[in-house]
């Protein structure tokens, strides 16, 4: 679909799934929740531990000391505590709560009497706190704090980090606001915003909704803040980082943005408050400005792979229709917010429109950002790749390796959301799942073999004396489906007419142990790109469902781009179970430009001819997995 | 050729014929320098004029005035000066005589009691004279204003700027060499090497040769004068300019040099008078260093237009095969320079490896340059564009314009080149030149419809009662032709044994009156590069003679990427006397990639099919000069 229309007053409709509440038995989450369970979780602490990321909360570094706290330490501490929280919730284990306490001890033990809690302006830059709300990410990094308070609360009960963070809010609560004497500030990396949303729906506290609001409303406000505190360092006020404030979407009040621009992490950030609010305070200038903000990043400025933002220069957004496939910056984090982005509007208004966009981001340009073992994280996820590209153990700016982890553990409350008379099933995945439709509890076990095999059958149970009860079950038909079948207790339904907003609703009185049966037809699809996206041209792109392929050089040899696929070869699809812990490849017969052998020369008389050859390419998220080697997604045809 | 080899002792076996003794009658080349006569040359006059560059040498900038004189403005001039010296060569005008003459008045009067001549450095800067060569351009700067001291005497006889930059020279040779006390400095863009074999040919003074070399000789040797110098300044030693002293060739002695590096540019005129000092000194150590550096710009850096130095960020050379096409930097100076290179290699061993490199550069990826009507340049040369690359006026940074002047007002150097019993046809040209074979003075006349046609004749003229002299015609049969025919007296003549090193050697007792024919069959043709250059897989160019062709939007409209060309679509060529200034078209069916109309939506399964259209291209040097739009070198093909 190409153009959101507008809504009056918004509201927020359906409510995701808990994530402790949705589990995975086994299947494809479940592996990657295993995986990063064991493996990645694991790592991160390490990397946190040795890089000093934790011992840095002991307040003990001295000026003069090597390695002095960075500003942003404290946000990957966080993520790493909300992503042990989310395994929590899923899976015990004392250990790790044993360190995500000692974590949160050190937290507790940073804070300062008056609430502030950042160890970079406590040891390094005393006297400075709240002096660069540009480019210091204090409110981000409290932010992350807010959201690993929330999560490992609701996971554990443990309620000290929420208390610690509590009193930091109320603290930057007395800071900033249109009130005399406080700073019209907000940060220049936005986070804080769609946490405080997060907390005031976990301690149902208006207050911090309020700061909420505050925070979005004054972004972009004139005279401009980031210039002002400026001044008030003693620079000379000229356009702002990288250029202007665009970068951190500040360049214009927030409803009054349309492009998606700047840095793409930060604008997928803000979004996800904007449309959190927009659903909260029933804000039809937010959510106007979403639906802008949404068609110009889906219809302009979104790969294939659900991977955002091209450039590395801003790490983020250039013009319409620039998706350069080797040069694709794309990182993992810019993906993972647009999820979350998708999630918050799909709540606003259940619509495939937002669910497609966010499946083909987890299952493809976000996840891609680990590698199997889970043991190995790529920052930036290009299409095409000369073989030089390869996950890293961790990075400097290690914003990415956790926020994938975190992404993971609560991939659970992605798979549903209930409103009070209605259960949306927005993924297909294999789970056993309480939720709530209204006051009636609903357990739905959901069997399939999604994504390499399209049928699904969920079993509703109800508490066992309950009677049936009337509610709409709403099932996603996937935009990459061109055939779906529905039985419901055995019988074909037809779809015709039940389908709305890419979902099939169907009312019923439902009862306990009924089965609903859905088949979505997963054949092998080749995807065009429009013209305008001069580097696809000529070009098509392998999907099976809601996967995005790749060639590899491990099984296709070398110079990809000699590679073409005829128009009308055929591709099948097939699940090879020991490859790359169990993917469906896709293998069929194409060419190879083939002739004399060339001797030392550049440039020849064209002598070459189509070779028949055959290929086979393997799900995106799955490469750089095994020999190091060139990669693409956009593979010539004809 | 892949792979050059090397010499014993080199010599300069050859010279090129003297800008004032080659004449362009009429066609391609006599339009260009009409143009660059009557156009060019007035504007770039009323550039330097007008943005402060020639009023500079008068010395009366003083601190605290607007626009202080930059370290490099007289590098602007004296190619100006050094381009008006050619044009007056062939071309008498009192007017431009004059200006010159008021520009060398002041330049003389900018020149200091010691000798000194840089205005930066005398108004701006004083006292800092030689403390950052890496950097700051005044040997540079010396180097264009000794071409330019040299061509205006040779052009007009008068002496009175070679006299000032003589001077200058004798002062410089006090400062830097092995000397004690003296400077073991370089410059950090190289020019004044070959700008001082010059001087040296033209004055006949060794000295001048000495210093040559010991700039040659001093390079990249340790420990580093950049660092030592960076030292002297206060500076911390670090990488150098844009991370190490290969970005100006001075990572390592030049013998030891074998892989094009660094800022294109400089690299040029390095190689160049390396190439000149091979031959003048009998060095074969340069030489071999020539030939290493030789292979790897042809076999692995050239674009198919002669363009060099793909990225903007050094302006220069990247790794090998690293080709794109719409983000080419390709300096008009960089192709400009490998001219210079290939011409003097040539001169040290006559072989079509290097001019028929020489004449890709001249019809391709210099002249682009310049706008037909002369008054516009780019500076930067890609081989496809959007619609949104133009050519400018002037440049705050203005090297390419008086460059591509000068190259133009020169060319007629590159026709031909004698030895002491071989006259050498390196391009086909119309033209009427006076050259020495040995001591025989010979009247060539050369009448030909090229680069449009490929049938060339050329008149011998001796002195009438000389007696027939012997020696040998070399005719350039281009590495483009697949079939050339010749004749001489009207008799065929079997080529078969008579080619060598690119050249038909025609050995004979020549006779006043003698014609020599030979017919280059002139097709269309495409081009592919090799695997290695992934930009240009599954595309062609196509060529025609020494013509590289685009496609411009103004005649196939827009999306250019979405045509492609039949492997066997018929492809022909077409003289065209009003388009672009008459210029050989080139025409035929292709496809376009159509199908349902699109739309909002950026991908989609795939719907297009091929649909038949007629294409046009044009040669690549004439692009941008219609209705701005779209351009592509490259076209897919299949």
């Amino acid at each position: 679909m190409a153009t959101s229309t507008s809504t009056s007053t918004p509201s927020r409709r359906l409510r995701s799934a808990e994530v402790s509440k949705v589990r995975f038995d086994s299947g494809f989450w479940a592996d990657r929740q295993r995986v990063n369970r064991e493996a990645t979780l694991p790592i991160q602490y390490f990397q946190c531990k040795t890089t000093g990321r934790i011992d840095a909360l002991k307040l003990e570094w001295k000026q003069g000391d090597p390695n002095p706290p960075h500003i942003f330490w404290e946000s990957d501490v966080a993520k790493w505590i909300e992503a042990a929280a989310y395994s929590l919730a899923a899976h015990k284990d004392p250990s790790l709560e044993s360190l995500v306490d000692q974590v949160v001890d050190l937290l507790a033990g940073a804070q300062q009497p008056d609430g502030y809690l950042n160890v970079h302006y406590t040891v390094v830059n005393p006297g400075k706190r709240w002096t660069n709300l540009r480019d210091c990410h204090e409110l981000y990094c409290a932010g992350h704090l807010i959201e690993a308070a929330v999560a490992y609360d609701e996971a554990t009960g443990k309620g000290k980090l929420l208390g610690v963070m509590c009193k930091y809010v109320d603290y930057i609560a007395t800071l900033f606001g249109p009130g005399e004497g406080r700073k019209r500030g907000y940060c220049g990396h936005e986070e804080i915003e769609l946490a405080l949303v997060k907390l005031a729906r976990w301690t149902k506290q208006q207050k911090y909704m309020d700061l909420a609001r505050y925070f979005v409303d004054e972004r972009g406000a004139t005279p401009h803040y980031f210039d002002i505190e400026a001044v008030a360092r003693g620079e000379t006020v000229k356009p702002g980082h990288y250029g202007n404030h665009a970068y951190c979407q500040a360049h214009k009040p927030v409803r009054e943005q349309g492009e998606v621009v700047g840095h793409a992490v930060r604008a997928m950030y803000l979004y996800t408050a904007m449309a959190d609010l927009a659903g909260e305070i029933g804000d039809a200038g937010l959510l106007k400005a979403c639906h802008a903000l949404w068609d110009d990043l889906v219809n302009h400025k979104l790969y294939i792979t659900g991977g955002i933002g091209p450039s590395a220069h801003n790490e983020g957004f250039t013009t319409a229709f620039d998706l350069p496939n080797e040069s694709a910056y794309a990182e993992t984090c810019a993906a993972i917010g647009l999820v979350f982005w998708a999630q918050r509007l799909a709540q606003v208004e259940p619509d495939s429109r937002y669910t497609d966009v966010l499946e083909t981001c987890l299952y493809n340009g976000t996840i891609s950002g680990v590698s199997l073992d889970g043991k190995k994280f790529f920052y930036v996820n290009p299409l095409e790749s000369r073989g030089k590209h390869h996950r890293q153990e961790w990075f400097g700016c290690a914003c990415c390796p956790p926020n994938i982890s975190r992404m993971i553990g609560a991939v659970g409350e992605q798979v549903y959301a209930t409103g009070k008379d209605s259960l949306y099933v927005h993924l297909y995945a294999q789970t056993t799942a309480e939720l709530m439709v209204g006051e009636t509890a609903v357990r739905v076990e959901q069997r399939t073999e999604y994504p390499w095999d399209g049928k699904v059958t969920l079993k509703l149970g109800l508490a066992a004396p309950a009677p049936p009860v009337r509610f709409t079950l709403a099932l996603r038909i996937p935009g990459w489906c061109r055939s779906a079948k529905l039985r419901v207790n055995g019988r074909a339904v037809a779809l015709k007419g039940k389908v709305k907003n890419g979902y099939a609703h169907v009312k019923a009185k439902w009862a306990d142990g009924d089965v609903v049966q859905l088949d979505l037809a997963m054949p092998v699809e080749r995807v065009e790109a429009r013209p305008e996206v001069r580097m696809d041209a000529g070009r098509v792109a392998l999907r099976r469902g809601p996967m995005i392929y790749c060639l590899e050089q491990v099984d296709n040899g070398g110079a990809l781009n000699e590679v073409s696929l005829p128009r009308k070869a055929k591709l099948t699809a097939k699940f090879e179970p020991r490859l790359l812990g169990g993917v469906c490849v896709i293998e069929g017969k194409a060419e190879r430009r083939s002739g004399p052998k060339w001797g030392g020369e550049l440039y020849r008389a064209a002598a070459s001819r189509p070779r028949a050859v055959k290929i086979r390419a393997v799900p995106y998220f799955a490469w750089d997995n095994r020999a190091a080697g060139e990669m693409m997604v956009w593979v010539r045809e004809g």
